[in-house]
């Protein structure tokens, strides 16, 4: 009985306390340990009272309890504390055994780790686990990659402990992502697409505020029926809940009580810089992280709020720039679903771009498909995405696919509309405005990057190539200039 | 006379040959040294005959030449051949002798060579050099960081060959920046305002050509007329002499024959990883390094343009939209000079982050100086952010000072009707939209990160600060909220 665990999971923060629930509910045994011992105590003595758990003071005992070959689920911080464990669980540990780090860890951690313990004849597998809390709990979606023979191994268990997803719930939002880092860097795309929908949701609801004026009663309306169509999702349904929750300290709406400065635990940023480093305009999760870190510098806003003007308009000319508050509405919610889908074409371009880069072969419809359930970003939509990778495993561009094409189109005009709207009255829409500069200049045949290409060919002869033949051409342009005019 | 040589120089490309002979124009003798030694033979045979200029076979052969403190300048290629060289050079230099890399290395590299080295009892110098081939001839900015002790001995020789800028031409673009990789960080910023630059004119460009409808001769009038005003700088010149230059293997203007896919080496993707490192809303050149790897895309973007239709006017619609070009021109230019101020904002922003965290004192007013002449950017503009630090040393952003705010404010509308203009007509203009938007973020004093930092709560227990007290809060948005309608 004492080597017949199931798996074991080291760090009970409410992350790993949910999913030890959430196996333990599924009918698997769990050793459990903390670096701290007492949390384990507490947990074990607590919510994990009465279930097949069992709390261990070391990682020693957790090994020794666990059913080979053995399973031990990481859920510890990032970056070093991870290494950390690894290197007290290795010794402890036989060939074919298998670490499993579920932290939102770095790619290229992962991708040094798998190699590094299948050099010592252990398998390693990396997973993103999205949900939060209540996913944890209640089923996550699950993204593991790494050591590919470890798969059929946890698979019964990650899949069980799964969202469900399709008409029987019977999909699992979890299955084989790759090799070494891919599943982590899936997860780090699934959280920068997510700092894309927020910010997106943010700008739509300063729009509907400011410029149409709506009640945060009225907000909730209007989020509640963008719930019901092609918007549905579950961050458009917390933010409809958002604007019904009163302030627990006031009889105000909770939402204007909450101070504007956001903050971010590292995903977005590295998802923008991964993108610099593959070269690929990945620019709705770059302004995002952006927007957060300008939200932060709070105090120089307020300062600078007080001197800088511009945009004024008395409440007569907004009226009459905005229009109809129903008819602006219905345009912030195409701008919205258009915005929304550059957003996740980038993000499918930038996985495509490191399968290339880190040699990992992805099914992108197998990405959409995790993402379906359980994830933050969890949405209909998605299904939309499954449907066009279902038809074309190859698609180089989720705007080329028939039904984002025609989404896109239908939506021009209004999304055009709304950001004049928002360039008149002053109200910053990074967001809406990057991805409409990126629709523009994708359907663009020409940009003008060729006056770029001959300034730095004049500055710094880096050479320019020509459209009417191959190669790499320099010119003397200061030879051939025309003779300047008097300055 | 053997071991009396002032200088010697490691690398013989284009940069580092003009380096030597700028040296040499200046008095001072150079032993030169390359990897590939008939480079050497080459260049000492030609351009550096009959001066005081020694080809050495071997770097033992430079060293032996030189006077001491001996000396040496790399002008290698970043990364790697850095390390390679110094490796070579330790074991023949002598306490107290100096390295000196004039490359584009990056800032992190340049911290830890001049820790390594100075362990060593040797002094390293990090030095940015900006002006392209004819800088480096006649005068570039250069920006040097790194052993202080140094820099009394390097002095006389970079500030000989540097621009001079002033009245008088004889103020130096040349001082010292700061500890370690200060001086690379510098030039790495430099760099990245450039991408700013480049890309804002660039999208000035696509307006005045797709809106305005100019043709080259009138865009080399109106970036001649730019040139004479707030906006005069090395790129407006140089932007003008393109529209002027004809193609030698045809009869059209050669700016018409160049392939519009532009090429990057690096820099500005490195700026833009460090201000999100950072938290630093640097979008400006983020967005420029984007819209380079967008424009790279050619292939896909053809075949875009003929599927994604938006945005489409009679020319009657287009020109009843953009007015009178010579109205339209005016506001380009209030849009572009308003725009460049953000971008320039944007940069010294995060040279003040960069300062507080890697630990550099920094004098901003210094940085505007030393790109007053010689490198890319130099500008006339640079005057007026020399003296805003000159009036705070501790300005926390251009846009506060009286004269950029003015200049903001004056441009507002027209900034803000170009937008417009281009947004109706389809023409992808992110760099003036991001510099917008950062400048109506930055003057807001309530951004809708509110509702973000309630989502995060919602689905994270993230926590969030209120407005009216301190502290951080949780709060059971679930349980809470209104009971959702049916769906």
């Amino acid at each position: 009985m004492t080597t017949s665990y199931d798996i074991g999971l080291c760090g009970l923060k409410v992350m790993g306390q949910n999913l030890v629930l959430n196996m333990a509910d599924h009918g698997y045994s769990v050793a459990v340990w903390n670096r701290t011992t007492s949390t384990m105590q507490d947990f074990v003595a607590s919510e994990g009272h009465g279930r097949a758990i069992a709390g261990c003071e070391t990682l020693g005992e957790l090994v020794g309890k666990l059913a080979s070959p053995r399973i031990v689920m990481l859920m510890v911080e990032a970056g070093h504390p991870v290494d950390a464990v690894i290197d007290q669980l290795v010794p402890l540990l036989s060939p074919g055994d298998i670490i499993m780090d579920g932290g939102n860890s770095y790619f290229k951690d992962t991708e040094r780790r798998t190699r590094a313990l299948e050099a010592q004849g252990l398998w390693f597998i990396g997973t993103g686990v999205s949900g939060g809390e209540e996913g944890a709990r209640h089923g996550p979606s699950i993204m593991p990659g790494g050591s590919a023979k470890a798969w059929p191994i946890v698979r019964p268990i990650l899949q069980a402990i799964s969202a469900k997803v399709g008409p029987q719930h019977d999909i699992p939002c979890c299955d084989w992502v790759g090799p070494r880092g891919a599943g982590h860097y899936v997860k780090m795309v699934h959280n920068g697409i997510e700092y894309g929908d927020m910010q997106l949701i943010c700008e739509a609801y300063a729009m509907l505020k400011h410029a149409a004026g709506l009640s945060n009663d009225q907000l909730y309306d209007v989020f509640a029926e963008w719930n019901r169509g092609e918007l549905q999702s579950y961050l458009i349904e917390i933010t409809r809940d958002i604007f019904s929750v009163r302030d627990p300290l006031s009889d105000a709406y909770l939402v204007d009580q909450i101070l504007d400065r956001a903050g971010a635990k590292g995903t977005g940023k590295w998802m923008s810089q991964d993108a610099l480093d593959l070269g690929m305009p990945s620019t709705l999760v770059t302004t995002a992280v952006y927007a957060r870190s300008l939200s932060a510098l709070k105090d120089a806003r307020v300062e600078a709020s007080q001197r800088l003007s511009g945009a004024e308009h008395s409440p007569a000319e907004r009226r009459k720039l905005v229009g109809e508050p129903e008819d602006f509405v219905a345009k912030v919610r195409q701008a919205l679903y258009a915005s929304k889908i550059v957003s996740y074409a980038q993000g499918f371009v930038q996985l495509q771009a490191a399968a290339r880069e880190y040699d990992w072969p992805l099914d992108y419809g197998l990405c959409a498909r995790l993402w379906r359930g359980g994830c933050i970003i969890r949405a209909q939509f998605l299904e939309r995405i499954m449907e066009a990778f279902a038809a074309q495993s190859d698609l180089e561009n989720l705007l080329l696919h028939r039904y984002f094409l025609e989404a896109v189109r239908t939506a021009d005009a209004a999304w055009r509309e709304v950001l004049v709207v928002a360039t008149r009255l002053g109200i910053p829409v990074p967001a809406f405005s990057t991805a409409l500069a990126y629709y523009d200049a994708y359907r663009s045949a020409v940009l003008p990057a060729n006056l770029l290409q001959a300034q730095r060919d004049y500055f710094g002869a880096h050479q320019y190539e020509r459209l009417d033949r191959p190669g790499k051409f320099h010119t003397d342009w200061l030879s051939l200039r025309r003779s300047p005019p008097d300055q």
